[in-house]
């Protein structure tokens, strides 16, 4: 099953996409709101409200305001290697905050005070149902499916001191959807990232030191994991900042991030003013 | 004026505090739905609800649920110094979720899987009014007021990567209160840590590198401040992983944070089951 959030004339909507066609999921105003109400995936199933064509549709992140933003590094081996990392005994934890996010096609915001705006295809883990130190062998009931991130990056922030948080939550400037596909249709596919149709990184999403469901299991060891708090997962070889010369988005650029099996995020690179 | 969220049969209240006297302010959870309402000041001098006696109060979080939590690290010459740090040039900018915050005078949870707690007594600024790209001059009227946060760290889960989040975010471990004191009534004050009643840090809030103003305009530059969001304003010396031999929290230990003109928090620590 693939869920989205629609913007509508009269705001946001939870819908179901079925083919071509998108039906609102009545009484939920977006994706994470759906998922924080008992029985979300047979209300979802069931659901039969006013439709709309996929064609054209205005969607918004797919969670567009998740409790906790909570991203891994170093988790490709070949991302690890290209930024001189060793492959880690433990996965690296950092956040972003919700105003961070845009839709899978909305303008992605460069801003005018970083000149080295960076693509990090993700896969995004978006919770289903709550728990607190749960077991790996217990986390899939825990997720209730993935979607498509890109953990833009501001490298010359990301850098400014030792912890990376200024770098990676500047305001809209984080795509995610287009949808979120139920755990039962996605076990992995090929994430490319294309800049103006130059692909940029291609590395299928299982190749990584942590799953999906490690991740789970270690960060709620931590803190109680909830309904529509997303984990993404890192990002693998071919970030801009680690080619020769190194690369970063520009103005008027089209950033496209793909999951086989999920979708794409299509993102205009616009200047703030 | 005093702001707090107390605990009642019928769910939290914002209150206001005269004296010994805690006054609902009909119609507000707590203090950060107060503070996402328009004219939250006047509204919160007016309010004339049920009234409730100080002493014996449950108090909660003062913004239970802030939409970010920004954590400032290396921020006290005397405790970059005891880190083995050099002034920054820029503030250090790390996050904390909201599932860790407990009241002024709640347990602290002592994780079974670390055995390195430690204090960190900080200032806490709560912002009040929306805003962007926040000019330094103008970043006093964003400001509500000021509270007192513990960010207890666990220091082997923070050191296990470069990324500190894993150890500054374990769910019921930040005290955060008691009061929210708007900004006309503090102007800094002396900073205090017991264990046990054994004084650990004792430093002005004054004695910063970088402001609350000046956080407040830095931060925006990079996302938008809402009201409710918290600035943690970092630590001055005398964490217990500084000292030597190091010391930690303990099962059964009192841990009192205080800032001079905001008032006390006092936390026991509990091991969790």
């Amino acid at each position: 099953m693939r869920l989205l959030t629609l913007r509508t004339a009269n705001g946001t909507r939870a819908v179901r996409q079925d083919g071509d066609t998108l039906t609102e999921i009545d009484g939920f105003t977006d994706v994470g709101e759906l998922l924080r109400s008992a029985d979300w995936e047979a209300t979802a199933k069931a659901a039969n409200g006013a439709k709309h064509p996929l064609k054209g549709a205005d969607l918004d992140a797919v969670v567009p305001s998740p409790g906790k933003i909570i991203c891994v590094g170093h988790n490709y081996r070949n991302h690890i290697k290209e930024m001189g990392r060793e492959v880690p005994e433990f996965p690296t934890l950092f956040a972003k905050y919700q105003e961070s996010l845009i839709g899978p096609n909305d303008d992605l915001a460069l801003p005018q005070e970083s000149s080295t705006v960076d693509w990090e295809s993700e896969l995004a883990v978006v919770i289903g149902k709550k728990g607190r130190r749960i077991a790996e062998a217990d986390a899939a009931d825990h997720i209730a499916g993935y979607a498509v991130l890109n953990d833009v990056s501001m490298r010359d922030y990301q850098f400014r001191t030792i912890q990376w948080l200024q770098g990676k939550t500047w305001e809209k400037s984080t795509p995610f959807g287009p949808a979120l596909v139920t755990k039962d249709e996605f076990s992995g596919g090929l994430m490319t990232t294309a800049v103006d149709g130059e692909i940029q990184q291609s590395t299928p999403t299982n190749d990584v030191v942590f799953t999906p469901e490690f991740l789970v299991s270690y960060i709620s060891t931590i803190i109680t994991l909830n309904p529509g708090d997303v984990i993404a997962t890192g990002t693998p070889g071919g970030v801009g900042h680690a080619q020769d010369p190194k690369r970063y988005l520009q103005e008027g650029q089209i950033l496209v991030t793909t999951i086989e099996g999920l979708g794409e995020l299509k993102n205009r690179v616009v200047k703030e003013a």
